[in-house]
């Protein structure tokens, strides 16, 4: 959890604009807003509050919670989207550690639903990133008993997105590939 | 904000259970996940941390943000819904003062983007309850002058629930007639 509470204030207050995955996503988002392309946000995180001091509202004690979905969620072409924003720092593969149980049950459900469930999975020693389908990633855990996806899997299933200088990383361009696909089906 | 704030807790912790429209609606959540019939969830309360205590990451001193969306989201055969739970007292009409500038461009902006977005309004007073689409809630604010909306006009436009015991309110009912009316066209 503590990784997740040092991108929480990277993301917010010092983040270094233009150098974490985090920020070249919202960066995407602002710019599909701004051109009427999709509406897609990232979430609140979620925080139990316990004290607040009236008459000024301030909060005086409150705990983050584990988030139990992922990140980010919209709507593009009317269609649910959702995903997270995952990196790492291995070469060879990426560790399942990085995916809360709960967040791969949540996964399931979306599926389920006939929304759009995703992760963008960055490897930043190789400086690549990749969007994962959630069927895609299921069915690897499905089959496979490993703790971590190698990298050979992100280029049979996976979808590599370049860095653009705008959008950042045009991932939209992938669900409409995949849209359109189902459709001609 | 204040009102926000109240609710905020009624919701969270000493909530009368069945008795705030907050509730019903989470009870229906409930109902449709369990169900397998839809995913909606209540987004987490905005709050901006000042200051964090280490190493326990205790929030010393936070802030609530005033919500620029709505507050439920979710995903029904694929389609994005959003929405968010109104109240009012008032026997004969509904104040537009309920509804942020914020969140009035959100509608517009789901709506663009092909998302399916409403209120879910109830005039406890009368124990009515109406699903009011954001495509009727924007007509009456550009073709008419006034500052509430009239229970007249829920009448006509709006969709009455009926509250029942499980699921309290069967919003998903009516999103389902319309999705079936836009499919036959």
């Amino acid at each position: 959890m503590k990784v997740g509470f040092q991108n929480y204030f990277k993301g917010n207050t010092f983040a270094n604009r233009g150098m974490t995955l985090e920020s070249d996503i919202n960066q995407t988002n602002e710019y599909y807003n701004l051109h009427d392309i999709a509406l897609v946000y990232k979430k609140p995180t979620p925080i139990k509050v316990v004290q607040v001091e009236y008459p000024k509202n301030r909060i005086r004690e409150a705990y983050f919670n584990e988030p139990s979905t992922l990140d980010y969620n919209g709507v593009y072409k009317g269609k649910y989207l959702e995903f997270d924003a995952k990196e790492t720092q291995s070469k060879t593969s990426f560790p399942l550690s990085n995916i809360h149980k709960h967040q791969l049950e949540h996964i399931r459900k979306v599926l389920y639903y006939g929304g759009i469930a995703y992760l963008i999975v960055r490897f930043s020693t190789l400086d690549k990133t990749y969007v994962l389908f959630g069927e895609d990633l299921i069915q690897f855990i499905e089959n496979f008993d490993r703790k971590s996806i190698p990298l050979d899997y992100f280029n049979e299933k996976g979808y590599l997105l370049e860095l653009k200088y705008a959008p950042r990383l045009d991932y939209i361009k992938i669900i409409n590939q995949i849209l359109n696909i189902k459709e001609v089906r």
